[in-house]
């Protein structure tokens, strides 16, 4: 317990040491929590679990804001359990997933940058409890993260109650590696003051009303690891097509051979991607993006990238291992920052970032659906993707250009939601290839998106539909009665291939 | 000639004066110009007009890159002589339109404020001729822009040549209401110092390299008067609406009487809304916005607005000879800056803005189509609309609920085209009502769409729509293969109602 007791150094915070049982006892029905975690990182592992515990025998629904998905089962348990009225801003969690599309909770897909400013403003409900995993508590009070940010200083803020979980099996050793800074009100803030992916702007830690300090929970579980799955061929190809692409923005001299500082989002084929630059002559490069997943820490390692900054790193099992073991060689490497920092618009478009991230299907003009299937079921969410895309200097989306075997092309005539707008996508990428649309009319957009991006087994197809739309005419033309027949295609025959011998 | 002359401060270009036929003459088939103007207001006016003289006897293409639409009947007599391969990124004129739609120009529907980005990294074609309506040249090498500033600074600083036409019927007297600003290399830039609307940060004309001007021409015509239609009846009750949901955010604490400073669209409906607050409690205001239209001097002559910028001033004619001949009057409350500027989202999301935009239809999970009829056919193009909505503190679209007598809804089960998604969509006002869908579900955003925005005429009609669509499930619900069948039927049978006599 002294070791416990030691990670407390606020000491007229160590009296408040409870179960958690008795934390999530504290809870009401309609209450609104706001919860630390992002992509599975740095998430409240006690609680949760013992308020699902509580649900067995009382009946009750809350609020659950969070930074992104959450590890340690929780969206699972939380779905299964039924207990949550509204979940916000990302989830990614099959159990959940389900439950949202089946109408039985609500979810508010929203910009991970934004929800900050909801709770500042007071736009939903206000946050009953802030639920925080930490490493520490400071002596002059401050709570000191574990391996996400997210939305932990904003919720700590806000919320009229703060229930900490300090974390025994996070290295203490991370203590000094966050950045937090808090933007102010709308009208009355400063220009963020961030000119470079590697500046401090902030404190070390969470400062805190320790008044609104309810409670203290000690826990000892390592974050669930991601399950992001390898490069494989295709991803591989992806990869040298943007490095190809990135080549060719050199040779213009949009591009030094620093590049720019790099995101990507959360993803296998997103990491694979960036995976795809060990072997390239890139150097020296910069990353200033939302989750560190394997392949930065990979490229860190290779000695290619020179500094990373996120608000979460997302490890699998064994590169965590590495990298906490060996955590004073990235000490110097990393800065983990609030998401709405992360995600800033003024920074992203002051930094100019390159900005990578993966689509679920895109049309033959460019919008991109990140987030539903078929236009209707959720996947994750449209998370930091929409943050990035609009503002970076490139927003490249990666896709591969056909999944379920061919049966689904994910180059249609019309994406069946818009999580990207044309007027946002700069360039595509699947395994065929890649297509630059700047600077391009959507006429134009449609030759080199199926010259270099569609599947060979859908070129005709889509040519086809092209073609009926230009009798139509536009700028935009469409053939509005088949803009979805793809899609319905689908629902209908289990194919979007209108000949099965096309299959190529 | 002397009084002409002495607008040419900078004297060792006294000597470059030229007729606009000349002018006109050095440009080449294929070549990219970049004209002033922003939304009728401040184009070049002599030099267009003799180059499609030049037309009638020469065939020859350019690439037409401006701030927004050009006035002076520019862009009409473009589209009729045919000269122009690809226009960007904005335009507002029948004649050219219909070249649009028909296939036979290019048109890049670009977000106004991203258009220097590419211009300074070389992105889009290099500019061959920047051709920018000056007040004057300054001794030391300024061009004093008149009514918009729009692009110019970018162009005159990326062209490879520079052409001034100074234009006599521009009062010398707006010397001094412009702030150019430059935000420099993307990954190299610093923060933009601007903390207040009202702040200056730059220089009072636009720097330039002397020896890049090819020539001056000397113009005496003022800009084309706006088209807006005054204020009707529909469009002051949706004034009423907004106004209605101003006094509740102020009621839940969420903004101050002050409001925040206001950014209004371009167009008859955005001006009849601001319009509307002439008679409201609301004062002190400041306006952070892009175009000025009559409605803004109105507030301002009403004591209602303090201080307004801008990147443009389109007024009526009878408005335009009141505020021109009482300049005194306003040369301290109002600042024009460029676009990239005017519509920065670092700026945007600094200050807060209240954002008001008019929506072609939205859908009723919130999504807004700005730009396309019926999917296809290109109406004016994004503008700053995206620009705004994204970033700003409330991003509001209004619309009426239809048009065409009643045939077209504007609230629909899928917009035909998106230009602001669900995630960026905070307000949505018609004369029925306003919908507030910030913090809301897909499925719960349907409800008060449904309670609030849509026409009687179509309620039920959506209200079936999405009653089949909850038997398909999903986040969003949607029947795809019906999602435009309203769209299908205006096209078919001339109205979006099934049954005629749903009328009301």
């Amino acid at each position: 317990m002294e070791k416990k007791l030691s990670r407390i150094k606020a000491e007229q915070l160590q009296d408040r040491v409870v179960t958690a049982d008795e934390a999530a006892s504290w809870i009401q029905d309609g209450m609104t929590l706001g919860l630390s975690g992002f992509t599975r990182a740095g998430d409240v592992k006690a609680i949760p679990q013992a308020l699902v515990k509580r649900s067995e025998t009382e009946s009750f629904k809350v609020n659950v804001f969070t930074g992104a998905s959450l590890g340690s089962d929780t969206d699972h348990i939380f779905a299964e359990a039924g207990i949550v009225n509204k979940r916000l801003p990302f989830q990614a969690e099959p159990a959940m997933r389900k439950k949202i599309n089946e109408g039985e909770m609500l979810f508010v897909d929203h910009h991970l940058s934004h929800t900050a400013e909801w709770i500042r403003t007071g736009v939903t409900e206000a946050i009953d409890f802030a639920i925080i995993e930490a490493l520490s508590i400071t002596a002059d009070g401050m709570i000191i993260p574990t391996t996400s940010v997210g939305n932990n200083a904003i919720f700590a803020k806000h919320a009229k109650n703060i229930i900490v979980e300090i974390n025994m099996a996070q290295p203490e050793r991370f203590e000094g590696l966050h950045d937090i800074y808090d933007t102010g009100k709308q009208g009355e803030r400063s220009p963020i003051p961030l000119t470079e992916a590697d500046q401090r702007i902030g404190t070390i830690g969470i400062p805190i009303d320790l008044e609104k300090v309810r409670g203290i929970v000690f826990t000892d579980q390592l974050d669930s690891p991601s399950n992001i799955v390898p490069p494989d061929e295709e991803t591989k190809i992806m990869a040298d097509h943007l490095l190809e692409f990135l080549r060719s923005e050199i040779r213009a001299g949009r591009l030094t051979e620093k590049l720019a500082p790099l995101q990507s989002g959360v993803g296998s084929v997103a990491n694979a991607v960036l995976h795809g630059m060990i072997d390239s002559e890139f150097e020296d490069l910069e990353v200033y993006s939302e989750v560190l997943q394997d392949a930065v820490f990979d490229l860190i390692d290779a000695g290619k990238v020179r500094f990373a900054s996120c608000c979460s790193m997302t490890l699998s099992e064994p590169k965590m291992n590495q990298v906490f073991a060996d955590f004073e060689n990235y000490r110097d490497k990393i800065v983990m920052r609030p998401q709405e920092i992360s995600n800033h618009p003024e920074l992203i478009r002051r930094l100019g970032l390159i900005s990578i991230n993966t689509a679920l299907e895109f049309d033959m003009y460019g919008n991109v659906n990140s987030t539903h299937v078929s236009g209707t079921k959720m996947m994750n969410g449209i998370g930091g993707s929409g943050d990035f895309a609009r503002n970076a200097r490139l927003a490249i989306f990666v896709t591969k250009s056909v999944a379920k075997g061919g049966n689904i092309s994910s180059v249609v005539p019309f994406v069946s939601h818009v999580d990207h707008t044309e007027h946002d996508v700069d360039v595509v990428v699947t395994e065929q290839g890649y297509a630059d649309l700047r600077g391009l009319a959507p006429r134009e957009r449609v030759e080199v998106i199926l010259a270099n991006c569609v599947h060979p087994s859908y070129r005709a197809q889509l040519r086809e539909y092209y073609d009926e739309a230009l009798t139509r005419g536009g700028q935009t033309p469409h053939v509005l009665e088949k803009a979805f027949s793809w899609h319905a295609d689908l629902a209908k025959n289990g194919t979007m291939l209108q000949k099965k011998e096309q299959l190529v």
